[in-house]
């Protein structure tokens, strides 16, 4: 079992998709089982027909250039060759995220211990997170399949990303909710007109809800269900741009935040993608996976030594990773293990600590996501886990805005003063500084 | 009178600064007041010694190439030579904002009534807003001039940008807020660690004490006080990113929504220096300013044919534009009636709209201010001022993540059902669509 599919991979013996049109899904050929790797064509499938695993996308990729991708659009679509999307995609109306900052991390280096870090930005996305990445790839693969309506559930990034998305591509857009998410999370996504339905139970019920409508429907483009393979795929672009704004290198080793495992694993994929086209050169990489103490079945499932990963009930501030029962589960132990690097969890405490900490060092206030990732970071180097002197880079899923409950309460005014001079300087003479 | 020093300026006569290394402005050679056009040198001076006007900064420009500012980093420091910072301003820790996303919005502009639409959005700059810009000019400056505290009155965006960039830089920063901000705000920048310092009293209270503290304290950088002719410069990179985004050439119209009225001027003077250059092709364009009608001081001088502006006491959600009393509201008015555009205002019913037009049309959630912006163009075109058929560019200067109270009540879910699939089917049969 592989969950790369290499230049070698062909499509013979897998019949062309019927009713789309040449060059669909660029350099994508057909569908293949993470299981059993039996191979089917392109469509909105999600499950193998022999067996009912995952499928992933795979590819027969001609020769690629840096040139080549170097002259493309600042966002995601510059790696169009390397993705299931036609090579006129930025053509067609989307949000155009991706290409953010890989920023020099010097001062959280120095707090950290590191010798030398940068931190993969992705507030800088259109709405703010890495789920525009995987929204854009996914938009593609419903309107070349003919579907006419962008969906999922959610309870917040992915569900901004969706309503946002569509708003831009003018198609329908459907996003269903926990009827108890936050006030403030239903007017993000609500503002773009999409058409939100509350549900009336848990997030797993309306998990379950949308699963059953995505049977059911015809022409509905669930992103993280019917269209799954094709979305995921988006996170790749994460590996390109860190790869490409190092200088076309691969880092040493890079922490990610882990909720269904998929970024992680499709990281793992796109420098595997990267070394197979010599478009980098050859070298090893760990990957570290982060999860919040509260959700964390497949940290747990690491330390059991398990190669599956028994569910867990959520109860943790990182609502973005809150997921009890991760899709891709097992092929993260596989690329943790099979790299070298593992996975490792940190309470709330240390998440709320270290959104401080990132903030306070280099300016950018993350979600909780992000300090699951930087504590867990900073906990491996703390356990003699993470090799300080090797070149890390850490991963920034999300934006603090989204998630300002998390520090409330934790930072505010260092002090009131009347509008007086004087009552100014009598506090700034008795500062510590 | 002229705001604009062309590159024929010389700094003859003017004094090189004391303590400065050289270059430490780039192609920067002196101040000059707006007012009574005598020149001064560089330093931390934002008031003519002679007249008591607002300094601006004047340069002595070599000959600048397209291809130059291409081969620059993918922020606001590839135009680094045409702003008063160093040659090697990018080895510089600061939060490197700009070059964010001028959008094809044939959606809105279908919408509108226009035949050529782009929003550049700056919601994607690091702390999402048009802040980041001005504020890492600003703190180039403060380092050059060895001040050693970032500080800035606010009461929001300016605070944000102020405490990120500090926080990145390693310098310290003072943030001054009134005591009553929304919680929201204040988190937002004491995530940073920043020094804030909630003041009892209006903000014009914080405004006049952060002056007098100014004028008291010795090495602070009060970026929109003593260090704003520098500061206010970094809005010039708008003009050159809009300009170089279409292919180096300037719009026929720009919608910009004014608040102080700097990035409007700015805007302006930004596209006289690339014609200047010899960067773009000459060629008329009509700058179009946008206010709040709760806060519409330029406005009102506007319609009833001032050259100066009567200050007026805010009272519209749109917080981020709620200056009273506009420092530059006099060249807002010289700007617009120079360049054939005008200066209106729309309620804020019509920001709430518009907020959710630019939503739901492009999938940009803007701020209040992005509300103001495109309410604005919407009534030029309805009153018939706004040329239909003229290349437009209207700006998006913030995040709706920020002001989600001004569309809270007016957006949510369509409907709320028992996580069963009848249920939804139900909806979905009886929705019009």
């Amino acid at each position: 079992m592989t969950a790369l599919a290499t230049p070698s991979a062909t499509s013979a013996g897998v019949p062309a998709p019927a009713g789309v049109r040449p060059g669909a899904f660029g350099n994508a050929t057909h569908l293949v089982c993470r299981a059993c790797g039996e191979k089917s064509s392109l469509g909105p499938f999600y499950a193998c027909l022999e067996c009912f695993g995952p499928l992933e996308v795979g590819y027969d990729f001609p020769t690629i250039t840096r040139a080549q991708l170097e002259a493309g659009p600042k966002s995601i679509w510059r790696y169009a060759p390397l993705l299931p999307v036609p090579a006129d995609i930025a053509t067609f109306r989307s949000t155009d995220p991706g290409y953010t900052r890989l920023l020099d991390a010097a001062n959280l280096a120095a707090d950290l211990g590191l010798r030398k870090l940068w931190v993969k930005d992705d507030s800088g996305n259109p709405t703010h997170s890495f789920k525009d990445r995987v929204v854009a790839v996914a938009l593609s693969a419903a309107r070349e399949l003919g579907l006419h309506v962008l969906a999922c559930p959610s309870t917040g990034n992915l569900a901004n990303a969706v309503a946002a998305a569509a708003a831009r591509a003018g198609i329908k857009s459907v996003v269903f909710v926990p009827e108890n998410l936050e006030h403030q999370k239903i007017i993000a996504s609500a503002v773009y007109d999409t058409t939100l339905i509350a549900v009336q139970g848990s997030y797993d019920d309306v998990n379950k809800l949308a699963s059953e409508i995505a049977a059911e429907e015809e022409g509905w483009a669930f992103v993280n269900v019917n269209v799954r393979p094709y979305y995921s795929e988006g996170s790749k672009t994460l590996a390109y741009e860190i790869a490409e704004q190092l200088g076309w290198r691969i880092p040493d080793q890079v922490v990610i935040p882990v909720a269904s495992g998929s970024q992680l694993t499709k990281i793992d994929k796109g420098f595997a993608e990267l070394v197979t086209l010599g478009l980098v050169e050859d070298k090893p990489w760990k990957i570290y996976g982060a999860q919040a103490t509260g959700c964390s079945p497949i940290s747990q499932a690491y330390r059991a030594d398990l190669d599956f990963v028994p569910p867990v009930k959520p109860d943790t501030i990182a609502k973005s990773l809150a997921i009890g029962n991760p899709a891709d589960g097992p092929y993260v132990l596989d690329v943790v293990r099979r790299t070298g690097g593992l996975i490792a969890d940190v309470d709330d405490e240390t998440v709320v600590q270290n959104i401080q900490r990132l903030a306070r060092t280099e300016g950018v206030f993350a979600e909780t996501a992000g300090g699951v990732t930087v504590g867990v970071t900073a906990k491996l180097i703390a356990d003699g886990v993470l090799d300080p002197d090797a070149e890390t880079v850490v991963i920034n899923s999300g934006d603090g805005l989204k998630t300002l409950d998390a520090v409330s309460g934790r930072v505010g005014p260092k002090t009131t003063i009347p509008p007086r001079y004087d009552a100014f300087t009598d506090f700034w003479k008795g500062l510590d500084r």
